[in-house]
């Protein structure tokens, strides 16, 4: 390829909006252009880098033995009533009116579509297992889509979606798509992880989010660096603290603690480490009647240490919230503690309340607490001797770096990453909802077990550069860089030497199948470079005439932060060892 | 690939909508699925055909030096607006609310899109000329979506938009894209035409349809066989008779035609060719004020030959039809022709009437045409000696079979087609609209010379069906069929020697990049045969223990009345000779 015949525009300045660093750096690099919020044009140079993601996906997908289809776009509404789905997706879910009134969505993703499907095709447990996939565009009308890629509303995405005769078929189809997501991610050439994710309602172990590490990441991801444990913070456990819980010391004792509301403020108050103190959180939860009206409401008080984070989807499975839990009102709270947030705590209720422990809370003696009276602390507090057990003890917090593992081999670290894949095991939800069945081997119907891989075709670009940058641009991994490797000749419209050996080496490394691009435009040598290191090409060979009167051009690596002089006669073979060739063709 | 391992699921019966050959073979043969009203899955085998379409059509246009980009689906209404498409485009652009409440559409193509992109990214006349497509879905939200794939809502189309600073370069680059097109048809192994069709308000002849030649077609496409000369109706120039108009040899008399009021009722009666008649039509145009309001309406006489067509098209570009016309009221025929239609001519008029006579009809002697009183028809009629020779004489009328071909080389000949491509110059239309403007050599803006090029992706197949099919199913040719080879092999879950040789002849010629399905469903061979004939597999290959002790397979093409015996030793140079393939590795 010749870069006057390709589409090549930089920019100098990111726009104003874009935040983060892969926004910025695709914006300037001309790999996409905003159309609209959340929205962009794929130009051919970011074009480039989604065919090749693509490319891997759909080699490996096919592979693990998935077949591959296209569902519509548009989709009509009824499949998704089917499921409900129609109904209690928010705003996200992108819904249209056809001309004749009738009800569309934009599919976000196509369970509904791939179960209508399979209860069309696949009527006998001999057709099973099997995993169609596409790779299709999806919207979903983020509230606040932005840093480009990463969280916009049009992307594409790769889903599949395995159908098969029983739960331990699905885990095998499951374990087939997790292996072939590690050759994924692996061909990519980037950092990532497997972390085990909340599987929800569906239970088990079987979710599994593919992070790629970047500090600039949304999710935290929680790993032992001596073993195989990760998992995302939402899922990640936290043990009990080893050993007994120690005998009391202190008697308890009421403090004032004026205008000190959080337990930061009341450790720097009282002079002792924030681990001392303890924190209250006050939740709710409803019954309703079939009309939907509450008919009455449960008040929980849990315990969390002052320098812990409660986590969300562990409290949302203690037995009792399944229906789901909401924070409760300052009214609630001042008629079951007589008194406002900022100093409560679990002795001396006015009402009945549950009292749920965390489990390092649970092992604390000595602690601090709010004294369920305004500007009042309680210090020495003690299970047992000042208030009874707890009604509940139960891993309710996030870990921190440092906790033990859960596997027993090591202590837990934390990083950031970004969610580019996810497999997940779906059971007979959809299948359910749909009476999607298959003839059994003792002539019953059955419900498909079904199991949902995405990955995020167009979100991984963007992760790969918030991972591989510096301060002159981005830095692709080989596999997945718009170019392999750019030839830049200097002052190739004056010298026919340097024009002849650009060109040659060009048609070489493109006879090979190497993805190479010369830059013919006539820029001068710093604005070229400058380009093609905003554009992170990782292989780049510069040819002018000096070097040739020497016998030499110079190749530097994306990485390098020097160039490397190369003889033309060992060039071919230096450039085949750097690019992971067998052979290339004659020297130029 | 072997079948247990795709996706094969063949239907006895095509749903009773599916009206023409290619949705009901596509429906039975299982490569598409409904999910909507002209909204498809592309199911597993569907979807192979579309990616062949797609490989040849990209290879083609990369090397017309075309750049891929993709532009979003889902595009905001403000460029739109900028055109005046949002407001001036019917019902079939799908509109969107966003859950903002902005308004956006479902691209049907991307003219908005790519002039936007075209503004930001070239700046100067030293980019140009550049050419930028997309392989995307689309969306036209038809009125009446019909015929499965051929008249779709969601389809695939490529569109192609050029960029150039000045006509001449716009129809350099024009006819770049028509020799690909060529070049994409030739390699599809369909017989085809480009024809010439009607560029509209843009003028000029650069505008060709690609249509491929089916007789089911919905297109009527003219045809010289002994020249080039080949243009879609709406665009076929019918010339005058040769020759000067003979001399009038009958008087002028009125005959009673009582309840005859077409040409052919007429001509009947009176026992005359339908040739010796004359049709009156009768048109409107109007003339408006700036608050839209009629102020003034003009009449026009048409006259045709009783046996011609008017063409719609023709009759648009007569002078003083710029702004567009209409048929003539009832009450508007009564005032100017004191008559009801049926028994109108251009004879006796009691207002003024713009008379056009066709062509054909100027030099018409001794005609028959209303007498413009009920139930009464004229009979030799000839101009200047009983009415004045026509205002103006024009073609506008339909060519019919064995008219002369405009190029004067021979004789016009009219099949049908199927529209699947289209070569567009656009002009500044699109640029002017949008202010679109690069920096020209003088140093001075100047608007794009644009032109637009389209395939329609997923029309493709079906036009391919339409013309190459039987009374089993589908017969693909080799570049587009969704495998090149099936490997029938019979009881291979019996024989060994069967298993054996159809699994090393499978492995054989995916190793030489054949695209080869060996069917091991183990399914009886009447219905093997049935579904490979059905999906129109073009080669075939079966295999049978009786056949391998005889030292024989048998190959059968889908389009021979029986199979040929092929020896073992000699298969894979057949092979190589039937699929067009350099040689075959080692025998099996």
């Amino acid at each position: 390829m010749k870069a006057t015949q390709f589409h090549i525009a930089t920019l100098r300045e990111a726009p104003a909006d874009a935040e983060v660093i892969s926004h910025r750096l695709m914006m300037r690099a001309g790999m996409i252009k905003r159309l609209g919020a959340g929205i962009y044009n794929y130009m051919p140079l970011g074009l480039r880098v989604i065919r090749k993601v693509e490319a891997i996906v759909r080699e490996e997908m096919n592979r693990a033995g998935a077949v591959e289809l296209l569902m519509p776009i548009v989709q009509p509404a009824e499949l998704w009533q089917e499921t409900g789905r129609f109904d209690k997706m928010g705003p996200e879910l992108l819904r249209i009116k056809d001309r004749h009134g009738r009800d569309f969505v934009v599919q976000p993703t196509s369970e509904e579509v791939i179960t209508d499907i399979a209860r069309q095709d696949l009527r006998s447990y001999k057709q099973l297992p099997k995993n169609f996939y596409q790779i299709q565009t999806k919207f979903r009308d983020e509230r606040r889509p932005r840093f480009g890629l990463m969280r916009g509303r049009e992307f594409i995405m790769k889903d599949a979606y395995s159908f098969d005769r029983d739960a331990a078929g699905a885990q095998a189809s499951y374990q087939v798509m997790a292996q072939a997501y590690r050759r994924i991610f692996d061909r990519f050439g980037l950092r990532y992880r497997a972390v085990a994710a909340d599987s929800g309602a569906i239970g088990g172990d079987l979710s599994e989010e593919f992070q790629v590490i970047a500090a600039t990441g949304e999710d935290a991801i929680v790993y032992c660096p001596t073993s195989d444990y990760a998992a995302n913070m939402e899922k990640a456990e936290a043990l009990a603290p080893e050993g007994p819980r120690p005998a009391p010391t202190e008697p308890l004792q009421r403090v004032p603690t004026p205008g000190k509301s959080t337990c930061a403020e009341v450790a720097e108050l009282l002079g002792v480490p924030l681990q001392r103190t303890v924190k209250s959180l006050v939740l709710a939860t409803d019954t309703r009647n079939e009309a939907g009206d509450i008919t009455a409401t449960r008040i929980w008080l849990l315990l969390l240490r002052g320098d812990h984070d409660m986590n969300e989807v562990k409290v949302g499975k203690l037995p009792g919230m399944e229906g789901g839990y909401r924070f409760a009102t300052q009214a609630e709270v001042e008629a079951h503690f007589g008194c406002r947030p900022g100093y409560l705590g679990p002795l001396g209720l006015q009402q009945p309340v549950t009292v749920v422990a965390d489990r390092e809370v649970a092992l604390m003696a000595d602690w601090i607490c709010g004294g369920n009276e305004e500007d009042v602390h309680l210090t020495g507090v003690n299970w047992g001797r000042d208030l009874p057990e707890p009604a509940l003890v139960a891993d309710l917090r996030n870990v921190v770096a440092g906790d033990r593992s859960p596997d027993g081999k090591g202590v837990l670290a934390i990083e950031r990453g970004i969610e580019v894949g996810h497999v997940f095991y779906l059971g007979t939800k959809y299948s359910r909802a749909m009476n999607a069945s298959f003839l059994g081997e003792d002539g019953k119907p059955a419900f498909f077990e079904m199991g949902c891989y995405g990955i995020g075709i167009t979100r991984l670009p963007a992760a790969a550069i918030e991972q591989n940058h510096d301060e002159r641009g981005i830095i692709w991994p080989d596999a997945i860089a718009p170019f392999t490797l750019v030839i830049c000749p200097i002052g190739m419209d004056r010298s026919e030497a340097v024009r002849s050996a650009a060109e040659s080496l060009h048609d070489a490394l493109a006879q090979a199948g190497v993805d190479v691009i010369l830059d013919d435009r006539g820029e001068r040598p710093g604005a070229m470079f400058a380009d093609w290191e905003l554009i992170g090409v990782p292989h780049r060979v510069v040819i002018s005439e000096r070097g040739l009167k020497d016998g030499r051009v110079e190749y530097q690596h994306r990485r390098d932060t020097e160039a490397t002089g190369v003889a033309l006669s060992e060039l071919h073979a230096f450039l085949a060892a750097r690019l992971g060739l067998g052979v290339l063709p004659v020297a130029p």
